[in-house]
């Protein structure tokens, strides 16, 4: 058994490691597939190490095989084909006793405050697995934990079928917001400044604008009829979308806070007051996003093929992250962590 | 007939006007008593001259007794004792077709962008009209629009019986907003710097805090046993609350945005992220919150009267409004428009 170690300073190593028995509440995986999260990358830059304390195993965008099932668990068999929704909550926190176990107080996220999926074979709770549909193939699979993001910021925005979204930055993140915005029956426009990504919107059926080269303001104001966006959804984590969201969102529009902002930047209230906005937080997912995900990927409503940038094999880790850091245009590479997959 | 008039500068005139005869759609009201508000303190300080263009009769916080009615007007009659909601809005705009018409884009306040109440007589259409039942005073009637504030301010924020709730600000906004949140059964704190202020809350049945005395954060997890507060109202206008507000407020709070920040101040976006905070602004009322709010006083609920700091006739405006500027802790100046009232 091989897992990749993240050593810190943009480093990676592979070393030996042996299986882990599964307890009598969890399951031992084979993993098939793990994508590079732009999380990974922050990670792989440093500016994680006091959260991830390396040597540390990364990595939680990942499908997998059930390998071996604990005594307890009667879901699962081996031979299952799965993903993971990475999260290890406490269960008895006031948000886990209100149902937001996602957001518990003591919340770890697995693959960052504990052991990831860059390696062949990972031991975790039965709770935290979702099942794969026949027709989801495994490379497929290992994108279903950022669609499920995606999912829960369109859930959390509220959109509603015929309303109008604009979506403030064309990463993976943004592109699978868009695509899920379009899913539900909205009108779509991404924002975006890099050239490539807005092509990747198009190619996508994702009508996409220039921010830097066309009046947002305007833009909007004459696709919505003057009403405005009835959704922004931020997600580019800069100030000048900040400046533009409250412009653009019409009169009881929400905005959906996906992007992190550490530094208490500068919000327009008065547009807040005046037009009666909404703004909502949105981290991570609930079980029901990661079923509405698996869901649009075996429907068909979503194709998600062209978001692999690349397929490299766990041995190769070093150079996929450092390709993922010279390619801002690529969107998702995946990492193949056994040694062949049908 | 008599009218004040603001002239700018802080200063009035008590000028001869003809009564307006009622349009088809319009009523002719006896005005009786009209509250100063702490808009009306603005402009008396004269950061609103451009938008009132003063020589302009103000005041929009009132009870009046209908003199003549149009027309086409069914459902109001000479001497319907009544308060007036301030509103003219457009009805063709997004938001009035959306059913937002308190935000119309087109929105004229009246008593600031068209003439206002304090004066003996005042014709408005019908539409913006309530009853006042018969046990209501008309002293207290002069209340309803302010307490209407307060009870929009509480829909917006999805306030439910047993949440905390706490207040940020203790004018007449906030104290009312913490008046109406007691009465839904919510559990109330009140931030708040001014001692007089906190006492007025505590006679009211509020508790209150002093946040330049107290560690708000730690005294709301202790209150809360570590959950943080439900909702959060921010009606003080400054920095530090803003501060404050996101590190009270429980995973999933919700922060209603009171008061009027005109300089896009810094706002801590990771907090709305990392506990999936919601923000929602709220901006004057609808017609249901001043039924609401009339509700709330002919039942009992609430006893408004300790919120009359003074009652002066018309012809002393003057020295009303410079009362008001001498006392921070006085709540709500009342002008009495009739030469006498039972
Ligand atoms: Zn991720
Ligand atoms: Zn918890
Ligand atoms: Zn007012
Ligand atoms: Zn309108």
């Amino acid at each position: 058994m091989k897992a990749a170690q993240y050593l810190g300073n943009k480093s990676f190593s592979i070393v030996a490691g042996s299986t882990v028995a599964p307890a009598s509440d969890e399951v031992r995986l084979a993993v098939d597939f793990v994508g590079i999260c732009g999380t990974d990358m922050h990670i792989y830059h440093g500016v994680m190490d006091a959260r991830v304390n390396p040597p540390a195993t990364i990595g939680h965008e990942l499908s997998a095989t059930v390998a071996e099932v604990g005594s307890n668990v009667s879901d699962f068999a081996v031979g299952d084909r799965v993903v993971v929704r990475p999260l290890d909550y406490c269960g008895d926190c006031p948000a886990c006793h209100e149902g937001h176990s996602h957001v518990c107080h003591n919340l770890k996220f697995m693959g960052i405050d504990t052991p990831g999926a860059f390696q062949n074979s990972w031991t975790v709770k039965a709770r935290t697995l979702h099942k794969l549909p026949d027709c989801v193939p495994q490379q497929i699979g290992a994108l279903v934990e950022p669609l499920a993001v995606a999912c829960h910021d369109i859930s959390r925005s509220r959109l509603q079928s015929g309303e109008r979204a604009v979506v403030i930055g064309g990463g993976p993140i943004g592109q699978l917001i868009a695509l899920v915005a379009k899913a539900k029956g909205a009108e779509v426009l991404l924002s975006e400044v890099n050239p490539a990504r807005r092509q990747f919107a198009q190619d996508n059926g994702i009508d996409s604008v220039d921010p830097t080269a066309t009046d947002i303001k305007a833009y909007v104001d004459q696709w919505s009829q003057g009403k405005g966006a009835d959704v922004v959804f931020e997600v580019s984590g800069v100030q000048p979308a900040l400046d533009v969201m409250t412009q653009i969102a019409a009169v009881r529009g929400r905005i959906c806070m996906v992007a992190i902002h550490p530094q208490s930047p500068q919000v327009d209230l008065f547009q807040f007051f005046w037009k009666e906005l909404e703004m909502m937080g949105a981290r991570v997912y609930q079980p029901q996003d990661f079923e509405q995900a698996i869901e649009l990927i075996a429907t068909g409503q979503l194709e998600l093929s062209p978001f692999i940038s690349s397929v490299n094999p766990l041995e190769e880790i070093q150079q996929a992250f450092a390709g993922m850091d010279n390619n801002p245009s690529g969107m998702k590479a995946l990492i193949q962590c056994q040694p062949s997959v049908a």
